[in-house]
């Protein structure tokens, strides 16, 4: 059996994570002044083909920001969706009927050999392909008929976090393009953002909780579903902490028998109907005496264990996201630090020198 | 903070789960006998309509059925599927277009009121809405216009494994059906299961290896998917061990990162297309010395740490799933009885009387 991989420790753990994340207020700013007009233009192209259903295609942050896009489409447009499992054609050679099909795939890099294969077949198969990369130059970017480019600039850090928030922007303004929206509940988002890096002591306090933590639960209801799914990767890349992330609807069923005292649980309330939807999970969870930490408005976090308060008064609820997953990913970084770990140096990195 | 809630010990701990775990062979005989030629006309009539585009709506264990459907639909029919996100409707009150969308809707007990709420509201945006269900006289089958019952009988334990395999079998019949096929790749199903309930004292011998773990990994890759799913939700049902599940393609990005020597793997590896597809996968695993069990053929137990070879020499890779689950629905059974727990009394039974 081999040795536990460990990368050596730099002499400023997670700096390169940490500067990535503070990039994003930068970031957004670019997309909506930079990038939203193209977008624009290419949403109107594809709304004049009318497609009536959705599938999207993505793996690990990126399936994540598809998700969200998701809800989007099902929510604001009315669209069926549905995320590709992606095996059906690269392993089965599945032979779908994809006319009047958007297949959207979302991918940082754009050069996975899989989403590559996945995203011609599709186009073979009549679907309206549309790439969302931060890479124009990708081989995906190149054999899809659209593409939209999120302008992150290149990411280092093996746990992704700008592209994670630039993903979700460049969707949210695809989809306000798609039904003629202007995208103004996104204007106020970088500076919001940045009101939130600013709070990195809370955050690190925060963090305190989690030291000896052995498991995780995040949960969410709507828009947010995608933020604690994301959140919960985050935590795994880098402190290793088992971190399960259900729909509050499903925790309800059988998970909740784990949580308990022994499971700390991070609920992401989003304020509107998703929050609204999540309340009767709060309850349970208060009730069940569970350590309740909540990403939320100040009145959620009033109600519970511990918590960190969103700016998100007056923001409209789908861009929400965009902002909910900021403190979550501070909060990754900051318990892999209380940990004695390195955020720029998982043990992942050990994919160049196989163990034996 | 209240206090863990432990439900009252039994003289016979599991003894309601492991009854109706081995009454599947029974269940499987009866849907082939019985409910055959009524899932056949279902699909015959729902073929006639054509519909281009299908929705699965679940929770819970009836979602990991869901799934395995998709892949059936996907595959073998090449119809594009999506998995519903039920808060776009029930919470955020989406009006879909769902002309030419058969919407399926998945539960045991057919009473939850928001799939109810899902199915009625899919049914007036224009959608062919299919009931499975193990209750002919739910309201989820009243407000549907089609339906099938699983005819597995009343499921008492918790756990849900015998509404779980009958929901597979079903929607493989049912399947087959829209694509003219007679079913035949099932046939075999009741005996080859029974072979596989009477290895009891093999699951319970792999269970002790389990007895200390703080975390667990499941992986597969396509039909196999479903599987590690549902075998997560069990364990930790039961066992309240926090168990992840991965595709494998999946695993090989961030996640890998948490496992080696810390995180015992549990991978399913189908026999055919999908168990070739994780490969890759499972060299990688050996490679970095994880502990790794396999539920595969004999070949694939053999080089792994430990396991349990499956009968499925010569049998149909997309009816295999239907086998795959029992060892690991036996499995979360023997560690839970290893670790002194009770399998018929997690403690989600505290639903009926919360802690303060």
């Amino acid at each position: 059996m081999s040795a536990t991989t460990t990368a050596p420790r730099s002499d400023q753990p997670g700096r390169i994570m940490s500067g990535e994340m503070n990039e994003q207020p930068a970031v957004l700013r670019r997309i909506l002044d930079q990038g939203a007009p193209k977008i624009r233009e290419t949403a109107e192209r594809i709304a004049a083909r009318a497609p009536r259903f959705v599938l999207l295609t993505a793996r690990g942050t990126s399936d994540n920001a598809a998700l969200y896009a998701k809800y989007l489409l099902e929510v604001l447009l009315g669209k069926p969706c549905g995320l590709t499992s992606m095996s059906t054609t690269t392993a089965y050679g599945a032979r779908q009927d994809l006319t009047d099909v958007l297949v959207i795939t979302v991918s940082q890099s754009g050069g996975s050999p899989d989403l590559v294969a996945s995203t011609e077949a599709a186009r073979a198969a009549g679907a309206i392909t549309l790439a969302v990369t931060n890479n124009a130059d990708s081989p995906l970017a190149a054999v899809s008929e659209f593409h939209i480019d999120v302008l992150a600039g290149p990411e280092k850090a093996l746990p992704a976090t700008k592209t994670y928030t630039a993903e979700l922007l460049a969707l949210y303004l695809f989809v306000e393009g798609l039904r003629g929206g202007d995208g103004a509940a996104a204007k106020a988002l970088p500076d919001l953002a940045q009101q939130i890096l600013d709070r990195q002591a809370e955050v690190k306090q925060l963090a305190g909780r989690y030291r000896f933590a052995e498991r995780m639960v995040l949960t969410s209801r709507g828009y947010g579903y995608p933020t604690a799914k994301e959140a919960a990767l985050k935590l795994m890349e880098t402190s290793y902490i088992p971190a399960l992330s259900y729909s509050g609807a499903d925790l309800l069923h059988g998970p909740l028998a784990m949580v308990d005292n022994i499971s700390p649980v991070i609920a992401i309330v989003t304020e509107g109907k998703g929050g609204q939807a999540l309340q009767p999970v709060l309850e349970r969870l208060r009730g069940r005496g569970a350590d309740l930490v909540v990403i939320g408005s100040q009145a959620e976090v009033d109600r519970a264990s511990a918590g960190f308060a969103l700016p998100t008064e007056g923001v409209a609820e789908e861009v929400q996201p965009i902002l909910e997953i900021l403190p979550l990913q501070m909060l990754a970084y900051e318990v892999t630090i209380a940990r004695g770990q390195d955020p720029d140096a998982p043990r992942a990195l050990a994919k160049v020198t196989e163990t034996r």
